[in-house]
């Protein structure tokens, strides 16, 4: 057993070893998780409760992670349990960065204070090579962290691109953070953010425009649908340099999870495993595509259809996956 | 033989029969090209040259198209030909509507003129039926009205977006349009326009700050690469209100043509014939994907991860392709 193991990291990683966390997690940017044998570990045993948090650059995400850090440890009680939780995880999400692991922080800096915490564990995941992309790579590493013993991870992403709601919907919940001003509430649902918020924080309330903002929002969610399972999300007013709000956000979160665990949440539970097995499908589709046209036959055919002596889909019914 | 026999219909389309095109049209949006037999036909006789118009909306697209139409008739030279084109036809794809057909042409009207016309052949074209979308309805769309004569086909798309990036990439070439005014330039390279641009028009070109982005482009153009096949985009100041440009805008069209029929064509047709097989062969895919996902062996699969008693990926290995 070396110490590339991963079945030895994720020991290490679960007696507080938090170098073998984090390679633990390198592992599972690079797509080797099914490959190393691992998976099982990291999805059928301890599920830490996770929250995705999205929105606008500029919205505050990351000073409300940050406070959202310290709160869920005094307060933040898992499944089954009596007492706070002792640690607590965050993933920070870059799809537009090829790197991770910190190097790229940027204004993580803010966390700093957490960071020489050691009941918190911070750590940025990028594109690497997980071939389902953020998407799979971001529940495989709240799966590493369930797996090592966390019962909270918090996954902040960094805008609002197509990637990052895909990655904010894999969690357990998903809060959305918007800030006062007028046609926000507008902005978020064109930005397809009302469909899978279950709360929605206005940061920065204590600027005009706050209870505007919330009226907007309300009104949106008057007219649209609520959630498949019956949910009304919540909006929940902050301040997240000063921390105003922060405990009136908790018991939001408290209310999904009571939601949640009266019945919602296996139907919700089905619906994100089922999004998982269609995406590591076509992942896997997308890797024998790759490479099909790797081979001669393909070339063969390509010069066939660009000179016009076949039909593409006549080429397609003629290529077999190698 | 029926009417609605799509041979039937492709020979009374040669034949100017307009109702016959349209029909084939919808044939072609409904994905029933390849399973009606007709993929032959329209992929491996005459070919139009086909001129993917994009940029964001208010640059004038419609207008720029208008005038185009006007131009091409006058002094369009068919490769191998002459003398002008006899026809010229027009394809409006909106990737957000549903709708096709005329029913939603909105700002359309401004190309009336043309509709009265037995030489022009507008027809707007959605998202309907077709597995791979408007990026594979396009090009059928293109192959039916080249078997059915015509010699240009333009294809206008009504914004920017991903979809319509791809659209206009899948024609022969590819205009990018825009307007006079600070940080244009710098959006359109944000959007990934200047990456698919054979040329680009800044239109309305009489109001003020045309030469700087002018610069700006040619700035950007000077820093980023130029397309693999060795041609530099280039650029036309144009006022399609006045008709100002149009000429110089088909001189580059021109130049265009000659860089392409010098040899730098057939790589182009290549690469789009590859990209052509790997969107069917994925469309195809995808189709297999929402098949298995409605078998019970999914819907247990799925079970089974929700509850943690199976490991996603372990689940999709058990997968088998109905």
């Amino acid at each position: 057993m070396t110490k590339r193991d991963p079945e030895a990291l994720l020991q290490a990683a679960k007696e507080q070893n938090r170098v073998a966390l984090a390679r633990l997690l390198t592992v599972v940017e690079n797509d080797e998780v099914a490959a190393r044998g691992i998976a099982p570990l990291l999805w059928t045993g301890h599920r830490a409760f996770s929250i995705g948090i999205t929105g606008a650059p500029g919205a505050g995400k990351s000073t409300l992670t940050d406070r959202m850090i310290a709160t869920s440890l005094e307060r933040f009680v898992p499944a089954g349990g009596s007492a706070a939780i002792r640690e607590v995880g965050v993933l920070c999400v870059d799809p537009t960065s090829p790197f991770s692991g910190g190097a790229i922080l940027g204004d993580r800096v803010r966390m700093q204070d957490h960071a020489l915490d050691a009941r918190v564990f911070i750590r940025s995941l990028a594109t690497r090579g997980h071939l389902g992309g953020l998407s799979l790579a971001v529940p495989d590493a709240i799966g590493v962290l369930g797996a090592a013993g966390f019962d909270l991870v918090l996954v902040e992403t960094v805008g609002v691109g197509q990637v990052e709601l895909e990655v904010a919907a894999t969690a357990d919940a998903t809060i959305v953070v918007l800030t006062p001003g007028w046609g926000d509430a507008m902005q978020a649902a064109k930005a397809g953010l009302l469909e899978i918020a279950d709360l929605f924080v206005i940061n920065k309330a204590d600027r005009p425009g706050a209870s505007e903002a919330r009226r907007d929002l309300s009104q949106m969610l008057d007219i649209g649908s609520a959630r498949p399972d019956g949910w009304r999300p919540l909006i929940v007013e902050t301040v997240a340099t000063s921390g105003d709000g922060t405990v009136e956000l908790f018991d939001a979160i408290d209310a999904l999870r009571a939601h949640l665990a009266s019945g919602a949440g296996v139907a919700r539970r089905r619906e994100q495993a089922a999004t998982l097995l269609r995406r590591i499908y076509a992942a896997r589709m997308a890797r024998a595509v790759e490479g099909l046209a790797a081979t001669a036959t393909f070339e063969r055919l390509v010069e066939d259809v660009a000179t016009g002596s076949i039909d593409p889909y006549a080429a397609v019914d003629l290529l077999q996956l190698p």
